[in-house]
C-alpha cells in the first residue's frame, strides 16, 4: 500500500469533484463495493483474489469482502467489513482489526459489512442520491442491486443520476473517477515502471526460450513464473502465438515451427496491482525472412513514429492516422496498396491491415478503466468515435495531458477471412491491390508494443529495459 | 477431451439413475449451466477459463458460454450455444460449428445459447420438474435464477424436488451426480496419475529452491511455472508457509529463515483439469532439530498407518480415529498428553493437534464435488457428522470403495490461539499438558499428505513418484 496520505488525499479529491454535481445536501453518498473471492473449481477454491481497481486507487485495502461508503455532503468515510472470528484465527493467524484497517487508509470509522445494508436502506429511505460504479463482476452486480433495490441490469448503466432520480451507476462519479486516474501520481508512475521491469524480464525469458519444437505452453509457463515470483501475476491472459493474425489467440498448444512470425503480447501486474503490456514478434528460426523483414520494418517504424509525435496537447487519435499514414505509405511501396495516401487514411484501408487502435490508456487495469465506459475514459467530451474498422477500435482517443500513459502498438496482419470479405464486398477496391495480398494469406501478423508516459514536454517509455525491437537487434538477441 | 463414448455412457447412467426418481412422464428435465469467463481486472480481463466440474464431467467441452438440457423422460440431449460470427472469426480465427462441438461428445441436436430460455420456460408451463445442480459461481446462480424464475438464494439450496415441488437445486439430481463421480473410471485414474507427476515435480522444484534469505513467493513462483508449462495451473492456491500452524496462510513474503519448518501444500490441475494435492514440511535450514524430528516422526508414521488401513469396506471415518489414537500415543510418549488413549480419542482430544479431517476425495476438484454438499459427498446415509474440533472437519467419511480417490493427510499443529483457548475453557484438562505446550508455541506445524486410489484389495498412492517422506530421506534430498 501507498502511505495513507495518498488515499485520503484522492478521496478528498472526490469528494471535491463531485461537490459540483448538486448543492450541498442534495449530493447524496458514494458507494464502493470491493471484490470478494471468486470461484475457480468451486467456492472454497478461488482464483488468486483480485481486488477492484477503483477500490485499491480509493481504499488500498487489498482483502475481499470489503465496501466503503464517503458521504459527499459532510465527507464522513466509513469502512464496511468483518473482523475475525477465533475459529477464523485458527486457520488464517492472528488477524489485525478493521478499525486498524480503516486507519492504514486514514478512515476513522468503520462497521460490520452486513451493517451496510442499513446504511444503504436508510440513505434511500431519506431520497438521498446513491452514487456508484458500474461493477466488473457478477456478484458485485448482485450484492448493488439488492443493497439499492433495482433490478440486476440496471447495476451497469451508466447516465447521469442528478437528471433522471438515479437507481443506476453513476455517470457523475464515473467521470469523477476517470479524470483522476486518467492522470498519474508520481507513486503510480514508480510502480508502472515495476510492472515495466517485470514484463520486460517476462519477454526477455520468453525470447531465449523460443526453441523449434517445443510446444508453445513451455514458453508461457517460463514467462509466468518470473512474475509469480516477484508480482501478482499476469495483467492480462497471454497472447504468444504463431498465428498473430488471429487476434485474440489464447491458446498455446502448438509446436514452435521454423520460418514463422511468434507474436508475444504480455505483460506482469506487479503487487501493487500496476499492468505493464509489452508485444515482440519474433522470426521462430531466429532469422527474418526478407519478406518478413520488409513488414516487420513498416510496422518497427510505426510504433517509433508515435512515440515522436506522443507529447501533450496532441490528441491519440491524430497519432493513431499518422500512423496509419506511414503505414500506408509504405504498404503502397510493397505495392500492396496503390492510390493517394490521404484518400485512403480517410476511407479507413489501414482498418484492413491493423483492425485495431494504436493504444490504450494503462495503470491499475491495463486496459485502464475499461469498465467505466470506453468512450468516457478514451474520448474527450464532444470527441466521436469513428465506425471504421481500426479506428473504431481506438481505446484511447484523448488529448494528451502529462501523466497519461498509454500504449504504443501497431500491427499489421495478413487476416485471410477479412481479406476476402472486403474483397467480396468491394471495399477498398480502388486502393487495396488483393491479387499481390494473395501472397501474404500465410505471413500471419506482426505487432510491437511499448507503454509509454506523457511527459511535461514530450514522452518516455515506462520499464527500465526496453526489449529490443529493431530487426537486427532481434536476430542479434535471438543468436 | 476423452473419446466421446465416455460421455455418451455417463449421460446415458445419469438418465438411468434419474429414471428412479419418478415414473417415466414425470421425471422432468436436467439443466446444466457451464461456466462463463470470470473477470478478474475487468469483465473482458478474465482469469483464466475454468470449466465448471460437473460439466466437464458430462459434456467434456472445455469453453465458456454453454448450457445443455437432458430430458430425463425421452433422454433427448440438447447443446445450447452459439455460433461465432465473422467479427469473432477475425478476432479468434476460424471456429468449429456449435454442432460439430456437439458432435464432438455424441450431442446430436443443438441451439443458441438464447433459446435456453425458451426451452425452460416451455418446461415450466408444462408443469415438468426441472433438476440442477447448486452453482458454484454467482453468474451461474443469477443466470439459473432468471431462467427458472426463482429467488437467487434458492439456487444454492439442495432439497429433494420431488417432495416438495422444486424451484431449487436437485438433491436427486446430486446424489445421481455424486454417485457417479465419487468412483473413478479407468480414463479418469491416469488423469490423476499424470497431475500427480506434475504435483510431484511441483514438489520437487520447491524442496530444490528452499534457500535461507529468499522470500517464500520466489519458491512459489518456480513451482507454479512447472504446471503452467504443462497442465492448467494449480489446483487449489498453494500454501508455503513457515507458519505451518496458520492452517490457510496464502501470504508468501516472508523471508526463509533458518531452523523453521517450511509447510508446502500444493498441487497440479492438468489441462484434463484433474488434481493432484500433496504436501511436504521441510526444515528450511536442510536438517531437523530433534524437537522437529520428534513431532516429524509422528505425523510420518500417521500417514503410514492410513495408507496401510485404506481398503474397500473400511470407512475413512475409522481411519481418521485410528491416526487420531496413534498421534495421542506418540504425544503422550512425549508427554505432551497424558492418560487413557480411547478416552481421549473420544474426547476428540487430538483435534488440539490436528484440528483438521485426515483427507477428503479428489477428482475434478481437489476437494472432489464441495459444492455439491460437503454431507452428501461425504458421507453414507445415515452416517452422522461429528461437532468434535477435528472430526467434525472430516471431508471424506464413507466405507471405501474401489475406485475412491482421497487424500491421505495426517498433521500436527501448535496453535496457540487455539491451545490458550482451550487452556482457558477448561477443555482437555485431563488430558493435556498445558505446561509442557508452552515450550511448542513457537514451534509451528506439519503436515504430510498424499493423494491414495482404493484399489479392488487395498490401495495404492497416485502419481509416479513419491515424494521423499522419511524424515532421513528429507535431510538427504535437501543436502
Amino acid at each position: 500500500m501507498f502511505a495513507k496520505e495518498i488515499y485520503i488525499a484522492r478521496r478528498k479529491a472526490l469528494v471535491e469533484k463531485m461537490s459540483s454535481v448538486a448543492p450541498e445536501g442534495k449530493r447524496g453518498i458514494a458507494l464502493f463495493v470491493g471484490n470478494v473471492e471468486a470461484a475457480a473449481q468451486y467456492k472454497d477454491n478461488p482464483y488468486k483474489f483480485r481486488q477492484d481497481s477503483s477500490w485499491l486507487y480509493y481504499f488500498g485495502l487489498d482483502e475481499p469482502r470489503m465496501a466503503a461508503i464517503i458521504d459527499l455532503d459532510n465527507g464522513e468515510e466509513t469502512l464496511y467489513a468483518d473482523d475475525v472470528e477465533i475459529g477464523d484465527i485458527i486457520w488464517m493467524g492472528p488477524q489485525p482489526s478493521v478499525a486498524s484497517k480503516a486507519a492504514e487508509v486514514g478512515i476513522s470509522k468503520s462497521a460490520s459489512y452486513g451493517s451496510l445494508n442499513v446504511t444503504v436502506t436508510k440513505a434511500l429511505a431519506t431520497g438521498r442520491d446513491i452514487h456508484f460504479l458500474p461493477p466488473s463482476r457478477y456478484y458485485n452486480t448482485m450484492k448493488l442491486a439488492s443493497l439499492v433495490g433495482i433490478p440486476e441490469e440496471n447495476v451497469g448503466k451508466v447516465a447521469p443520476i442528478q437528471e433522471d432520480g438515479g437507481r443506476h451507476a453513476s455517470e457523475e462519479l464515473v467521470k469523477a473517477v476517470i479524470s483522476m486516474r486518467l492522470v498519474k501520481e508520481e507513486c503510480e508512475i514508480e510502480q508502472l515502471d515495476d510492472a515495466g521491469a517485470l514484463g520486460q524480464e517476462m519477454h526477455t525469458v520468453a525470447r531465449n526460450s523460443i526453441k523449434l519444437g517445443i510446444i508453445e505452453q513451455e514458453i508461457v509457463g517460463k514467462m509466468e513464473a518470473c512474475v509469480l515470483a516477484k508480482g501478482w501475476g499476469v495483467s492480462f491472459p497471454t497472447i504468444l502465438t504463431q498465428h498473430g493474425e488471429t487476434l485474440h489467440n489464447h491458446l498455446h498448444d502448438k509446436v514452435v515451427e521454423p520460418g514463422k512470425l511468434m507474436v508475444i503480447d504480455a505483460g506482469a501486474e506487479n503487487n501493487m496491482h500496476y499492468a505493464s503490456d509489452f508485444t515482440r514478434t519474433y522470426p521462430t528460426s531466429g532469422k527474418f525472412t526478407q519478406k518478413q523483414r520488409d513488414i516487420y520494418q513498416i510496422v518497427c517504424d510505426c510504433n517509433e513514429l508515435a512515440f515522436k509525435l506522443t507529447k501533450p496537447r496532441v490528441s491519440y487519435r491524430d497519432i493513431h492516422l499518422a500512423v496509419a499514414k506511414l503505414m500506408l505509405e509504405d504498404l503502397r511501396s510493397l505495392d500492396i496498396v496503390r492510390g493517394n495516401l490521404d484518400n485512403m487514411v480517410a476511407e479507413g484501408i489501414a482498418g484492413l491491415f491493423q483492425p485495431h487502435g494504436l493504444g490504450h490508456n494503462m495503470g491499475l487495469d491495463v486496459h485502464d478503466m475499461e469498465d467505466l465506459g470506453e468512450n468516457l475514459v478514451g474520448y474527450d467530451p464532444g470527441q466521436k468515435r469513428s465506425t471504421q474498422l481500426g479506428l473504431g477500435s481506438l481505446r484511447m482517443a484523448r488529448k494528451l495531458v502529462p501523466g497519461n500513459v498509454i500504449t504504443d502498438e501497431p500491427g499489421i496482419y495478413f487476416i485471410p477471412a477479412l481479406i476476402e470479405k472486403w474483397k467480396s464486398e468491394g471495399t477498398g477496391k480502388d486502393y487495396v491491390n488483393y491479387g499481390k495480398l494473395e501472397s501474404y494469406y500465410d505471413f500471419g501478423g506482426i505487432r510491437l508494443e511499448d507503454d509509454v508516459l506523457v511527459t511535461a514536454d514530450g514522452a518516455r517509455r515506462t520499464g527500465p529495459n526496453r526489449l529490443p525491437i529493431q530487426p537486427d537487434d532481434i536476430e542479434e538477441a535471438m543468436a
